[in-house]
């Protein structure tokens, strides 16, 4: 078994990039890194993976102990490897990614954890290239709502269209015209008004919607 | 830097999947294993990442390494972790994939080199977890087919109905009724047919067909 036995074995991480969505929007979990380099530094929910576990393992363990989530789906998503991301020592990191419904976890994630959501608009500089990472979670979240109705299944039933508008501003991570969005939206026939109103974030008041479910999943 | 310091360095490998493609049907590119365990028995393209490379470039280096091919695109596809996939040391695998012309890489890939092409129909049992990354590719394959022209872009300037048969069938790993399926794809509006025929693999003969790419760009 030469071939073995002159290879370099490398230090393998996981990284989990884990948005949340609270019905209104789409927001980041981070954490304060625990140990150096950049502690205390914002950065994803990584760690080392252990000799016994696959990296889907590695990566439910870590976002549990970091956390306090279990039960989450992570799909992985990307496996970054330049061999000076990290300046300590050379870590190849798999990168796993989901989008949860932040109130359905809210009493998984206590105070006794260190970590916090961020809108998207706001998230701070992260270590390494978990920049990187986060840009590319954000690509296939993108394409993923593009050809599954992941983000209606977790909007609340119903909505208005300001909220619907900043979801999708969030998502694609530009403005869209108020106007536009609205005539856009409405002629895809799958939204259907209700006769009630949100007046909670305008003196006028937005006007609720309903998914219709049987014209969307013909649409799916 | 104690956290880094008592974790398990693993092996880290790369696994090309190479699709190739002649206008007619798909195969999938293996060499026979070079080294223990498994020698001599039917391969991905596969090797040990170097400390000085990415994944990325340990695939580009083995591949040209093992089968002369150089200047491929390669995808990366998944990353497989499971302690046991490897008899001899754990070893965590990123796979790549990508799909080419076999007739533009036809001098490159010499007998030098111990690559041979297999149809899609007739892939021998492969190592370790070779099977299951050569599903997954297949799969992406199908994703990338179904919402980017990579097929029709690789089919010659023209083509039989079942020649486009032969490959739908390769890539979604079924079987079309004839009928059924020039039916389907004339209806599309995407081909225009030509006055000659291929006699080649019939009696009767078959219609050429082109594709009709302004129809066709509009349409992706």
């Amino acid at each position: 078994m030469a071939e073995y036995q002159y290879q370099t074995r490398i230090l393998v991480a996981v990284d989990c990039i884990l948005f949340g969505f609270d019905g209104e929007q789409i927001q980041l979990l981070l954490i304060k890194r625990g140990f150096e380099p950049m502690k205390h530094q914002w950065s994803l929910m990584g760690g080392f993976v252990q000799p016994d576990e696959s990296t889907d393992d590695a990566a439910n363990r870590i976002l549990k102990q970091l956390t306090g989530l279990e039960g989450i789906y992570l799909e992985q998503l990307h496996t970054f490897s330049s061999p000076d991301r990290d300046p300590i020592e050379r870590t190849v990191s798999i990168a796993y990614f989901a989008l949860i419904d932040i109130k359905q976890y809210q009493q998984q994630l206590t105070d006794q954890f260190q970590a916090a959501w961020f809108p998207m608009q706001d998230i701070p500089t992260l270590i390494f290239d978990h920049d990187q990472m986060v840009k590319m979670a954000r690509q296939r979240l993108r394409y993923k709502a593009a050809s599954h109705p992941v983000l209606f299944e977790l909007l609340p039933q119903k909505f208005t269209l300001p909220v619907l508008q900043h979801l999708f501003e969030d998502v694609y991570d530009t403005q869209f015209d108020k106007g536009n969005f609205s005539r856009k939206m409405l002629s895809t026939g799958l939204l259907l008004k209700q006769t009630d109103k949100d007046k909670g974030s305008s003196k006028k008041g937005a006007f609720y919607y309903k998914l219709d479910k049987k014209n969307y999943k013909k649409n799916f």
